[in-house]
This record gives structure tokens, sequence and C-alpha cells, in this order.
């Protein structure tokens, strides 16, 4: 999807907000279970945080009454839980009814199969609409003035001018400072490529 | 699509949320192409504004290369020009690029085929993302502190809390008071029948 880059006057670091399309994130059991003992997955493009990349592997979720969505893309490196990761309008093509949750927080979400070549993998949760988020650096939370698990807002202006005011604060220092929306928030504002962003306390 | 509907403290009339699914407005002439000579729309479901209902019959829109959406659905009555309401989310399956509008604008926007069971109707214009608006009676415009084709905003409250700063708003003593959100939006927000929203100046 597109990637989105403001510059705020003094902020130490370019904001970047990206959209997140549907994808899941699995464990390395799943992986072999769908693709064949041992398999690795195989990094195709690299996001922007370090060493996350979207996988070339892709599976099949199936739903309730065989409903599907196939081309599910997976996110590397293999995590230790399995999250399925769609949008609002994913859910309801699916006829599921999805939490918001942060990413990890899985305990009593649905559950799906997932289809791959080599076989089938049952995941018992892990089916959410991840909450809008930003990941960031210690330094840029002093900036801002928001420690790890704040809630902030972004404001995204232009025609479509929408402010996501539960924008959830993870703090790490690794974290690259990016906001992660999915593609009905990002379409719901019309975020491009020249949108302009800010982060507000 | 859901509706929602939060009272706020003093005002003269309850406000009412409702999200747009994909939908056409058309012309009699269009209707009567699409679906033999004569013909007439039979109403479905009626709307929360006076005499505007879905209609029963629909469409199967072509857009480029082939790709379609079945059963888009026509609102009546008919009206004097054609157009066509898409999320993005619908734009981009199709393979559009759409620009925002308010209903009625439809100067230089792209067109398309539609096919009926008559028919086909071509339309060189028309394809808009209607951009978010609210319906208001002169009394609930005073109660605001707006007037018609000023913005305003609308807080939308809850776990995926968002404002939409640019909800464009429409006055005549006709309408009841309703803000309209297409899909993405009322997804984006996680619009539903419980969501506590707010007009904002």
């Amino acid at each position: 999807m597109g990637i989105s880059v403001t510059q705020k006057g003094e902020a130490p670091n370019p904001l970047v907000v990206n959209v997140s399309a549907r994808h899941c994130h699995l464990t390395q059991e799943a992986v072999e279970q769908l693709f064949g003992l041992g398999h690795q997955l195989t990094p195709m493009k690299w996001l922007y945080q370090e060493g996350q990349y979207a996988a070339e592997e892709s599976v099949t979720l199936i739903g309730p009454r065989s409903r599907i969505i196939s081309n599910l893309r997976i996110l590397g490196p293999c995590r230790d839980i399995n999250q399925v990761e769609l949008a609002y309008t994913d859910a309801r093509a699916l006829g599921f009814d999805l939490p918001v949750r942060q990413s990890g927080n899985i305990e009593g979400t649905p559950g799906c199969m997932l289809m791959g070549p080599n076989g089938y993998f049952k995941m018992d949760d892990g089916l959410i609409r991840a909450a809008i988020h930003v990941h960031m650096s210690p330094e840029d939370a002093a900036y801002y003035g928001v420690k790890d698990k704040d809630f902030m807002k972004l404001k995204v202006y232009g025609d479509c001018g929408t402010t996501f005011d539960r924008l959830f604060v993870r703090v790490k220092p690794e974290f690259k400072l990016e906001v992660h929306l999915d593609t009905d928030e990002g379409n719901a504002c019309g975020l491009g490529p020249d949108s302009h962003c800010e982060l507000i306390k």
C-alpha cells in the first residue's frame, strides 16, 4: 500500500504513515504445517520496520460458511503466536464479527482455518482488526511527550480530512517512527503519497 | 447498513448517522434503457430522508478492464443526473481513481457502463466518492451555528474513535438531521448501533 512521509517542524524523525493491507503473522510450526517440514519464509519485500518483511508465501483463509480470502500475505519473520489482521470490510465480506485489538492481544478472539500448499492449519483464535497504532523510539516519544501504551492522535489533512483520536503508542528503542492504519482507515481519509499528516498529543 | 442514533443534550432533533453502501442515482431515461420503456422504479426500503428509497432494481457496473460490480443498488426517485457513489475500497477493486465530490458535482468525473436486464447505459461521467455530509433543517443549522455549505465535524467515540473533520453541511427545510458516511468511513470508525456520535462546529 501507499507510503506517506511528512516532516514535522522540529521533529527528530520524519513521520511515515503506512496502510497495512490484510495479512497474517505465523509461528514456524504453522508455516511448516502449511508449506512443508522445515520450510522457511522467503522475504519478498522489506518493510519500514527493521527486519520485518512481506513474505513470498501467502495462504488462503477459510471463514464461516466456507467464504474465503485467497492470497492472504504472510509477514515475517515468524512470531510466537498466530494472528490474522483484517479490515472490517474484509471481515464483513467473510461474515466475521471482529474485535479491535492491539497486536498480540488475541485472547478470546475468533479463529479460522488456513490453507497452504502442504495442508491446513487450524487457528483457535487470533483473528483481529488491528487497532491503529504508531511505532516510535524513546527519542520520538520524548519529542511528542508521550510514553509507551499512551493514546495520541493522527490528523490527516485533505478533502477527506480525518483525525484518528485513539492512536496507540508503542515505544521501543529499535522502532522507526511509523503509523500503521488498515485499508478502511486509509481509504476513509483518502491517504495518498502527498497526504499531509500530523501527530498530536 | 447500520443506523446509529444519538441524542445531543438540548438539540432539537436526534442525530442519525447512516452508512451508505455503494449505490447509484439514475435519470428516468437511464432506467428505461436499462429496464425497458416506461419502467418505473419500485421502492423496496424507505430511507430516512422523506421520499427517498432503495429500489428493488439494481444494475451491474462495468469498469475498466471489464471488472464489474454486480447488484449496484439504485436509489429512487429518479434524478436529473446519473451518479454512481462508490467507496475507495470499491473503486480500488475496480481499478478506478475516484474524485471525492459532493453529490451532483460530477463535472470531469470518470464514467462507466451500466448493464440491466433490458440493455446497457453509458455514463460519460458521474462516478464519485461522495464526500461525507450532513443533512439538516434550518432549525438544526441554527442550533449548531452552521449554514448551508459550511464544514463541521463529526466525532465518533469508541475503540476506533475518529473525528471526520470535513463534514459538509446541507441545509433544506425538508431535511431530517442525518449524517451520511460511506462504508470505508463507517468501517474505519467501527460505527455500530450503539456508537456515540457528536456534531461539532
